[in-house]
This record gives structure tokens, sequence and C-alpha cells, in this order.
């Protein structure tokens, strides 16, 4: 089965508005295996037809998001009718629905609205519970195969639940008795993707019938592998074997939520400490709910003075050390366990740029450091030539995984005393 | 001029990746007068050679983002040297500007890698300042016309830059001659869209050849309106007069950006206090270039514990009046102004959800404070249902709003005393 989208709508070329219609279908249909095999924007108007019609040439499922509208650029309902030689009647309860909808709003009618009860002859109608315009399907079938046409609206909170509702249980009866692949994502900090490559890729590549893919993101690479569940499970320990300590899940979780349910696993406490990351890391560690659980309290100390103020970082040190120091990233960590009273603390210290950096502490420099009130803190330096939020989202995901592989390598010591 | 977008990447056909880059190219390439007629999204591998070859068909410029990176699936090169029947050779520029990334970061140098330095005969290379793989132009002259190609790395941090250094001045020679439309976006915060397409909408579009779009965001909504000068000074005043208040910009700056430039303007200085946005009202403030000089320290208090002990929260008031209250974010304004020295502060506590509230306070239920170390402090009650995600950002973009008001407001006092 082979499946297109075309997504219709000027603001969309425009760069108005983001298309988040072909990540969402194609979640959606992965369960079912099905797959986008390919994707096209066009504007408002006559392009419809013809992207319709050559869509329908090489596809057997094509989804039309869009255009299904009131006004008068909405064209998709006339474009599928004229591409199936249909003609388009008003459908009596889509009609009614509309009426009901615009009555309880308070809303006058009129005869544009009422255009979007006109059906094509034979398409079956798709409720539309948060909107006026239904979705309309419409099957054509010849002597060598059966095509498929959903014409969806644009607004993500109609398109979706319709979506949900109406369209995958027809999707799983056209589709009956295909295999659905499987998929696992190996989520590597830390690690460049060509390095992540070249360690595992030659070794996966080999596995009968695997997909693979690479997804490089700030401080991550996720490798995506599609097979049976024998190459998975192969996939797996190959990675897993190349990349023990890095791989930080195979599920859905991102990094702060994984140190989150950590630090809630063993009832243990955060603090942060930032200077260049401005408050980042405690915004990326309180975006996983529950977090208030495990976190505690982050110190942004931008100035020095705060920094002395607020973590007791002694002026002396940032005084002859400098701000950006190993010195400063640990007293600043250690000052946050005093202060909050948790159990761990992660602390920055660095220069995002653009300007602030010299020969021997070059823009992009970054300290790290990991306190735990039980044991020795570890600084780590680091350097990150990049642009300043980028700069920080790599900041924060190193610091994210430092603390991860710390608890980590904790567990292991006390499963193994 | 026709444009046509070709995004490769079977991660964004799988809906792993949302796609920014249409947009992004759109509103880059509007004020040059040029609009995409189409994009399409193609999986990696041989389709790449197919899209490229229809859409230089049809179109005079094609944009073609990802694909260039070092691993076995990055086929856009080999794939465009083969469509013009071009040779690749190791161009020495490139491979050096590699070595030297590599080598400042510490990382190995493979041949994997180096495959990025191999450049198309004739083809024009275009730096990459935050990455590894070069963008590359292609110039095809024939009898009827001139067709442009342009490959662009898939990354957004390195696409983004890329495209305004190099490709933005090719462009605008390519494209000379074309009278480029004029567009002003309105910012406007804390309004909803429909109440702002309901105070202008009318009055905008009875402006001869207006063309005008609405963008709702978090917490905000852009009004973009296309016209000639005259139309242009004309939306101006409708939305002035209706929007005195909430218009913050009719440029290119964020909320964040006129906050710190209001504050540096008059050497003014800031602190926050979070407990619901959890470090993203630092984060944001600090994503601005010279923050430092206005930015002195932020708080987040997410326990009870810290925001007594960091910001003198009196214990009584938490339990009297609960941590979410009126009470609080006051006391931890004029804390955080007690505690850092700064002219002025932020304050937010709420609740995020998903749990949490009661019938007296519900989820999204949220109290932000503006304290200044010379004035009162205004405490101000709302409430936001929506994700967790979605409530930091519109509790932020609220607290900057209600802090730029005020400044704007002191201002016009002090230039009336």
């Amino acid at each position: 089965m082979r499946v297109h989208v075309i997504n219709t709508g000027t603001e969309l070329l425009l760069g108005h508005v983001l298309n988040t219609h072909l990540t969402f279908i194609a979640r959606e249909l992965f369960p079912l295996g099905l797959r986008v095999e390919r994707q096209s924007t066009v504007p408002d108007g006559a392009a419809i037809r013809d992207a319709m019609a050559a869509a329908l040439k090489e596809a057997d499922v094509v989804f039309v998001t869009g255009g299904l509208g009131p006004t008068t650029d909405d064209v998709t309902r006339e474009a599928a009718a004229e591409l199936f030689s249909l003609t388009l009647h008003q459908d009596s309860k889509v009609a009614e629905a509309i009426k009901l909808r615009l009555r309880t709003r308070g809303f006058p009618m009129t005869d544009r609205i009422l255009r979007q009860a006109d059906v094509p002859e034979g398409a079956e109608v798709l409720p539309n519970a948060n909107g006026t315009a239904p979705g309309l399907y419409l099957k054509r079938n010849t002597a060598r195969r059966t095509r498929h046409l959903f014409l969806l609206p644009g607004p993500p909170r109609e398109l979706e639940p319709m979506f949900r509702r109406s369209v995958l249980p027809m999707l799983v009866d056209i589709n009956k008795g295909a295999v659905a692949p499987q998929v696992r994502t190996f989520r590597i900090a830390c690690v460049g993707e060509s390095v992540v490559e070249e360690a595992v890729g030659p070794q996966l590549l080999a596995l009968p019938g695997i997909e693979l893919g690479y997804c490089a993101r700030p401080g991550e690479v996720d490798v995506r592998v599609i097979g049976s569940a024998a190459v998975l499970d192969e996939a797996d320990k190959i990675i897993k074997e190349a990349f023990a300590q890095q791989l930080y899940t195979t599920g859905d979780e991102d990094l702060e939520e994984v140190v989150v349910r950590l630090l809630a696993q063993r009832k243990h406490t955060l603090a942060v400490a930032e200077s260049c990351t401005g408050g980042a890391l405690a915004s990326r560690i309180t975006d996983v709910p529950g977090a208030s659980a495990v976190f505690l309290a982050g110190f942004v100390t931008y100035a020095n003075e705060a920094k002395a103020e607020m973590l007791r970082v002694t002026r002396t040190t940032i005084s002859t050390q400098g701000a950006v120091s190993e010195a400063v990233a640990r007293q600043m960590a250690e000052g946050a366990i005093a202060r909050a009273g948790s159990d761990y603390a992660l602390a920055t210290t660095g220069i995002a740029g653009p300007s602030g950096g010299s020969d021997e502490k070059p823009v992009g420099t970054v300290f790290i450091a990991v306190a735990s009130a039980s044991g020795e803190t570890q600084v780590h330096r680091r350097r990150f030539q990049t642009d300043r939020s980028s700069f920080k989202q790599l900041v924060t995901e190193t610091a994210l995984e430092l603390l991860r592989e710390r608890l980590v390598a904790e567990e292991g010591e006390s499963a193994a005393a």
C-alpha cells in the first residue's frame, strides 16, 4: 500500500503556518504497517486537482488536507468531484449538523457556510466533531487496483480527532492482512553521528532486512532500526555493546525524563546552579511532570555578585581563576547542595558568546560540575562552538548526561556492594 | 521566478521530526518578492534524484534540504552530480575546514566524514559555520532559461545561518529587478486571535490591495500585512489605535529582546523568582545576547523550603495562603529584589498541572508579580488551561509583557514629569 499526503494552503507555502499534519498522519499510520511515501504542499486553487491526479496515479491511499472550508479559496471538494466526474449535492444530514452547530453558538447561517454540506455523489461523509466542514472519503475501483482518497479539514484540532475516530478504523479494514513492522529508536547522548555510524553501522547493515536511519540532534544521535523482532534484538545487542554507557533509552523518554525517573526511584533530590545556561537546565528538568518530587531549587547566578551571594563562591576564586573556571564550577555545585540541601547538584559556567572569549578560554568553553552530598565533585571541561541557543542546548544535554551516567554508575556500585 | 522546495529524510515521512524548513525558507524569500510554489518531502535514496529532476523541469530555483551528512543514507550530493552528469572531486578547502573543525573539537577524522568534502565539478561551496557538511549551489543554463539548485544541510541550526549568510545574497542577485512587496508584522501580546481579528480585521480588509494574515502563537498574535507603503502606513494607524498597549513591536524583536533593550537603555537591572515556570523565564531572558548587562540572578524555588530559604518567603504565608497565592508571588518578587539587589523583579507561582489543582485554584492558575526597588509590587492572577509546556510559555510571555508595559508606562511618566 503506497500512501501520499497532499497538504493544501497558501499559508503553508508563505511560511505563516507550520505543517504538523505529516508528522501526525505518519505516526498514526505506522502501527498499521503503513508509511507515507511522499508528501507535497500545493497552493489553494487549480494545483490541488493536478496534485490529486498525480498522487492517485502512483499511490493507493491519498490524504488531502485543507481547502474544505467556507471561503472562496477552499476548492478541494470541487477539485475531487471534477477529477472523478461526480456531481455535488447537498447532504441533508451534514446541512442539519452545520445549522445546529451555528445555532448553539449563536452564529448566523450563510450560503457560504452551507457550501460545506455539498458532497460528491457516492462519497462517504466523515463527521467533524470540532468544526463545520466534514471530511470526505472517495473510493475508485479500476481493473488493476482500488484507490482511496480521503479529504480532511485543515485545522489540526478538527483533523486529528476525525482521523482517529473515522479514518483509522477504515484504514485497518482497507489494509487488513498487512504485517506492521517494528521500530526501535536508540538514543545515544554526547557522541557524534559519524562516530556512532562507524562503530555500529556495518554490523547493523549486515542484519537481514534491516532499515536503518540516523538522526542527529543537539548533543545526541538517534539510531532508528526497523525490522523483524529478531533483527531488533540483534541490533539491541550490537548498539548496547558499543555504547553501553551513552545509550540512555530505547523508549520514548527524553534525557531529562530519564534523569528525573532515576532520581525519583532512589528518592534523591537535585539542585542546579547555572551561569551560562541561564535557567535552561532548570527549565528542562521542570518540563518533566512530577519533577517537583526530585527538583528542589535552581540558582541562576548570571552576575559574579550573585555567585558569591547566592552560592558562596569565594570572590578570591572568581578574581584569580575567573568566573569561567573549574574552581568556580565546583564551588557553585557544592554551594547549591549546601543551600538547597539536595543530594545532587549540577553547575554550569561558560562563555556562550558571541563575545567574551580569551586565548586560554575561547568562546564556547564551559565547565560542568556534578556534585553529590555524599561523594566527590567531578568537573568536566568542554567546548561547544555554535550559536547561543544551541550552546545552551548542548551544555544542558551534557550536564544531564553526566549526571545520568553518575547515577547509573552508583547504582552499579551499590548493587555490587 | 518559480521556487520549489524538496525536503529529504525518511525521519520526516515517519513523523519523527517536524519539518520547519518550509516555514523558514518561505519567510526568508518573501521580502525578495519570491514565494514557494510547491514543496515535497521524499525519502532518502533514489527518490531524491527523481524529485530534483521533476522540480527542475518546472521551477527556476530549487532548494533541497538534507542528505549531505556523513552517513550512508546521505545521498543528495551524489544524486545531484548524477542528475547533472558531473563528477565529484574532493575540495581541498572544504577538507581543510572539516579537519580543522574536528581537530578543535578533539574528534577523530574518518573517510566517511571526509566524504562531505566531495564537491560536484563547477558547484559553488556554501560554507557551514555550524557543521561539517557545506551547502552546494549548481547552476544550469539552457537556451530557454537558467535553473538554480541549492543543496542545504538538514539540521536547522546549520541551514538557517547558511541561508541568511550565503543563499540570500545570491538570490538577491539572481532575482534582481523584481519588485519585492512590503510586509510588516505587528506582534501583539496577551490578546486572543479572534479578538484581534474582530477589532481590526474589517478595517484592514477595506484597504486597497492588502494581503492579511494572522498567526497565533502561545500568548501572542502576529498580524502580517502585505501591501504598498501607503497601505502599510494605514494598517499601522488602525492597529496602533486598537492595541496601543499590547503592540510590542513591528520589527523582528522577540518580547524578551524588547524587555532587555528597554532595561539596558535606562541602565536598570532585573532578577526573577520562579516556581511554576521552573527556569524558563530566566532562560528566555538569557537567550538575548547582552542579557548579562541587565540580568543579575534567577531563583528557581520549586520547593516551599527553597522559597523560604532563598527568597525569605515567610513559612506562615505559605501554610496559610498556599504556595500558589498572591501573597507568595509578592514576597517572591520582593525577596528577589532584596537578595539580588536589582531594580526590578518578576515572580511566578502557579499550578502547571497535570495534577495539583483545587476548586479555588484549579490547574492552570498562576500569580505573576512585578516589583521594583522604588515602586509598588503588582500581582496579576491569570489562568491558562493547556499542556505543561504551553503553560510555561504562556506564563513567561505574560510576565515579560507585564514588565514591558510597566517599563513603558514609567517611561511615559518620567517623560511627562
